[in-house]
């Protein structure tokens, strides 16, 4: 009765700070091992969780989407404050569905959106450290923006691709890419079709480059063309980044 | 030579959750204890730093004014980046200036303004849970708005005092207590010009039962006249709380 089981997809919001990322490591606590360890204690199965992507040590999730087989008879509703008992506090399950055997929470995902934080602060922020990337400088929001519209389309991303990814293809579509500031805070909103290694975090260095007047808006083009990770310095931290929403 | 002290005035911001709170304690550690610490790291002097009032324990700030007296010859300025030099990550100084010595941070205080954080949501939600009070019920915020305004004003607030409380005089005025929504965010705003005991928390306690129809928003005025402590249950957490200005 190996065909017999129940695809559940459930939506997960976690604080990134205190885990080694989603995916499982041999090396600290990842996301993936304590959804497995609830699923285990609920259910009494094994399972493989399978995420939309994984996220990286520190990187947040408002709600990732990860699904999992079960051959549990547990009603899906009861899956949210099921695994909620075995969860540590950093995670939680926000809701839960049934979807048939055709549904992939990495394979079926048609878009995600990503946020980035940004808090700008001359002194120490306390209240904005595990939440926002806290920034010392002042920034030019139009030039940013002026940017951004840059990398919206289709492209070969490759020069905003971390090495040690395995990727070989690196042509991506951003659909949308939006900074809203309110305050001494700064919002930067990306929707696409999927994202490369530390794909959004290396954009938003780009942009506080620019922000900053050490990189001119005009030359974004010219980078994304070069298609060479060497001539973009940097990558935002983690602490900052967000993945907000799946869509299938 | 004990007249030629400088008195500094500095701004603080601190993260509460990982402190015993504001004031020094046998078992835990306080901001204040690491503030003077940082101040006898940075002058060799050993002070006594005065807040504009204790926060208990897991109560943020956002601006806590405090001051000390030192006789060092450091220029003003550069007290906010020499003690966040040695000030840990949960606290951070914002801004410092001189005061004559009539300026007491207590008792020169003409008001005092408190936010309150409450996020309502039925599941858990592990990115708001060291910043916000997770509520996990629906509230009607109407009626709590209605009892709010009661509230505003000179009352005798004994009913709204925590026992434990060394003060007598239990008079305090209101100036303004709003509440504001953004989506699934609840925001108490709270101005007068002192607070009692667990104050503020005990007022939000007040209006999260109203919001659930557990108290009518008409009992308020005779829950202030009662001038009993009982009359009222609970205490909004620490968590939700931040002291957001002091004026003077």
């Amino acid at each position: 009765m190996l065909e017999d089981f129940r695809r559940i997809v459930v939506t997960v919001e976690y604080d990134g700070t205190d885990f080694c990322g989603w995916q499982i490591q041999p090396n600290g606590i990842s996301v993936q091992q304590r959804l497995e360890e609830a699923v285990k204690s609920l259910t009494g199965e094994t399972v493989n969780a399978a995420a939309s992507g994984r996220t990286d040590a520190g990187v947040h999730a408002i709600a990732q989407t990860v699904h999992f087989d079960t051959h549990s008879k547990i009603p899906v509703a009861n899956f949210v404050p099921g695994l909620n008992r075995y969860l540590p506090g950093g995670i939680s399950v926000k809701s839960a569905r049934e979807a048939d055997g055709s549904f992939h929470a990495r394979f079926s995902a048609r878009s995600k959106t990503y946020i980035y934080k940004v808090y700008m602060s001359g002194t120490p922020s306390p209240l904005h450290n595990r939440t926002h990337y806290v920034f010392p400088y002042d920034l030019f929001i139009k030039p940013m923006r002026t940017a951004a519209l840059q990398l919206v389309g289709t492209h070969d991303f490759k020069s905003f691709c971390s090495s040690g990814s395995s990727v070989s293809e690196t042509v991506r579509t951003i659909y949308s890419l939006d900074i809203e500031q309110n305050g001494s805070e700064l919002l930067f909103t990306v929707t696409g079709n999927g994202f490369l290694y530390n794909m959004v975090r290396i954009i938003v260095a780009l942009l506080l480059d620019v922000g900053q007047g050490r990189v001119h808006e005009r030359e974004v083009t010219a980078l994304l063309d070069a298609c060479d990770r060497t001539k973009i310095s940097g990558c935002a931290p983690a602490c900052g980044l967000y993945l907000k929403e799946v869509k299938y």
